[in-house]
């Protein structure tokens, strides 16, 4: 086993994940994470976020360098399209966990991966937005993810590769399950 | 009411909107949208989200261009940092709707904008996706948005604006009630 894993480099450090593991099972509060993000109105519904620093390990850390996320309505909806829509941001968000999943659990498990993609659908009502129907929620009705994996491995390794990530993923278990959010006005 | 409106400009196309849930609310057919990302590992926890085509009005959808997003893990979980986190992206989403939201209702209320910035914390305990404590949650425990807008309105209306768009945020309804996710291997 050992042998295989050493031969497979999916660019995860997994020895390095294990060691987290280790320290923050013994130091909880080093654990305790703040994400953050900063968003300033452009004009219309065009917005620009920000993410940049963020709170983990009892510290204040930063970002290498600012992510910056222009966020629009298309056309279709009288604006000017100048970045995706909100919804489509959360997407992204989920593709890209279960992403990074897929690989840190392979990494693990000694599956070299070759190629990893996905698609994502996600059905909205819009109805709901609009207010025209009170019974029509504002957000997705459903999402479909679809992943397509080349690797060295079975049907059933790759089947659980993305069963594992699901299983851990962040992005995942904030859609699926209720997450409290404030909003205040400062 | 209506000179007010006419003096107020927020880049919001109000009348074009409300021409929209008219129809809409005649053919809900047209109102069944699908939002799409797809999405390619790069490598280690670094991944690419293309955003570009969606489905909606009874047709085949495309953005003017393509909006593409990098994610990644940052340095102290011994990965690149090459993007925002994909928890990072959710709260763009999130701030990026609730502030597409404020502009709209503002322009339909008569209400000029002249700035509108929100910062946005979310509270995450890395233990549920270290897989350290079974009884953490992956996701966040909760979120918490500040708005800070300057407009020409009382603070009650200010806070109104607010609250109105919480209500008929996509993104909103998204976080904090469960959305059915199924993910597939093709």
């Amino acid at each position: 086993m050992s042998t295989i894993q050493k031969s497979v480099d999916n660019g995860v450090n997994v020895a390095a994940l294990l060691g987290a593991r280790e320290a923050l099972s013994k130091t909880p509060e080093a654990a305790q994470f703040k994400w953050r993000a900063s968003v300033k109105w452009v004009n219309g519904t065009h917005s620009m976020t920000r993410v940049e620093g963020f709170y983990g390990l009892g510290t204040e850390q930063r970002h290498k360098t600012v992510f910056s996320f222009e966020a629009d309505h298309p056309e279709i909806f009288a604006s000017a399209d100048r970045g995706a829509t909100p919804v489509e941001l959360v997407l992204a968000g989920l593709a890209s966990c279960l992403t990074a999943g897929v690989a840190a659990v392979a990494q693990n498990r000694g599956i070299q991966l070759r190629s990893v993609e996905s698609s994502l659908e996600g059905k909205m009502d819009i109805r709901g937005i609009l207010g025209i129907d009170s019974d029509v929620r504002n957000g997705y009705d459903d999402i479909k993810v679809t992943f397509k994996i080349d690797a060295d491995g079975s049907k059933e390794d790759i089947e659980a590769l993305v069963a594992q990530s699901q299983k851990r993923s962040a992005v995942y278990d904030i859609i699926t399950n209720p997450v409290n959010v404030t909003v205040q006005v400062a």
